[in-house]
């Protein structure tokens, strides 16, 4: 099993660069995952983080009715299942089945991990109704990280030659993305 | 002249890939930039975005005293730019000046441009004193966008070979930065 743990402290980190993320939740016995450009940190610790989430989207419901969610991080060679996650409705069906992944228990939230991930963070939302009505808005706090060690690190991420396929995933717009690129030093 | 308009419409996609940004700002004759990883669209039309400004930042206070700002794009050859930006405050000189780098006019608002970027994204902030006071969180309605058409046009990023000086910068942490890399079709 290559998650280990991510210190709170250092859980930003995850997002800092921008990728494009997948949110999945539950509630009664449902569940759902989707795709999301729009996903930041918001603080260092506790860590909080922003996510916009339309009115359409029945993770979002999943979200209002069980306070919780998970941040994942998809790596390049999930490139068409983040894709599809986010061109079709969860509301019809189970599609964590209909994407073929599988789902991975989390530590602290009931909100499942999506297998296949190279970054997971369980959070607990904190209820902002006028951010949420108003601008799809919603903040979480993150309360428990985990991280694929072979690209994640101290608190670093670090894609070799033999990682390509684990680069994370940047959206631009209708199914053009960018992976992650050189590593610079400033 | 290399600099061209974006409609508004599709001023997101300047910032979906999720790039660390300049921010810029003036007031009662003063201006100030400063780095920004934790900067995103919130809506698609009219646009708005949302950036996080902490409360010890001179930027911060010009931006609410003018009520408008400018999100830059800087491209890896400005890479040092960013990271001096994001070490000094601009409290005591015109870091403008420090930094070596120009102002251009801004179209709609009062704030400068950065020179040297690819993008820049003019905003009127819409004013939400909970989310400026309890979590830094700014939001701004964009009403001029500007794109570098070298590596920018018909509401695409695309660097080619001979654009590597050109790519968006993400920041990690602590100085460490990625480049953002190749481009993949979902």
């Amino acid at each position: 099993m290559s998650m280990q743990a991510v210190p709170l402290a250092k859980a930003y980190r995850l997002l800092n660069h921008g990728p494009t993320v997948l949110v999945s939740a539950a509630a009664d016995g449902r569940r759902n995952l989707m795709a999301a450009a729009w996903c930041m940190p918001l603080d260092f610790e506790p860590p909080k983080l922003l996510v916009v989430l339309d009115k359409a989207t029945y993770t979002r419901e999943l979200i209002e009715r069980s306070g919780e969610f998970v941040i994942n991080v998809p790596p390049r060679r999930m490139l068409d299942v983040t894709v599809a996650a986010g061109n079709r409705s969860g509301r019809e069906g189970d599609k964590f089945v209909e994407l073929g992944v599988a789902a991975e228990p989390s530590q602290r939230v009931a909100a499942p991990c999506v297998a296949g991930c190279i970054a997971w963070l369980e959070c607990v939302l904190l209820p902002e109704a006028h951010n949420q009505s108003r601008y799809d808005l919603f903040i979480g706090e993150v309360v428990a990280a985990r991280a694929d060690e072979r690209v994640f690190s101290d608190g670093r991420w670090h894609f070799g030659p033999q990682d390509d396929a684990l680069r994370t995933l940047h959206h631009v717009a209708g199914g053009a993305f960018f992976a992650i690129g050189e590593e610079l030093d400033g």
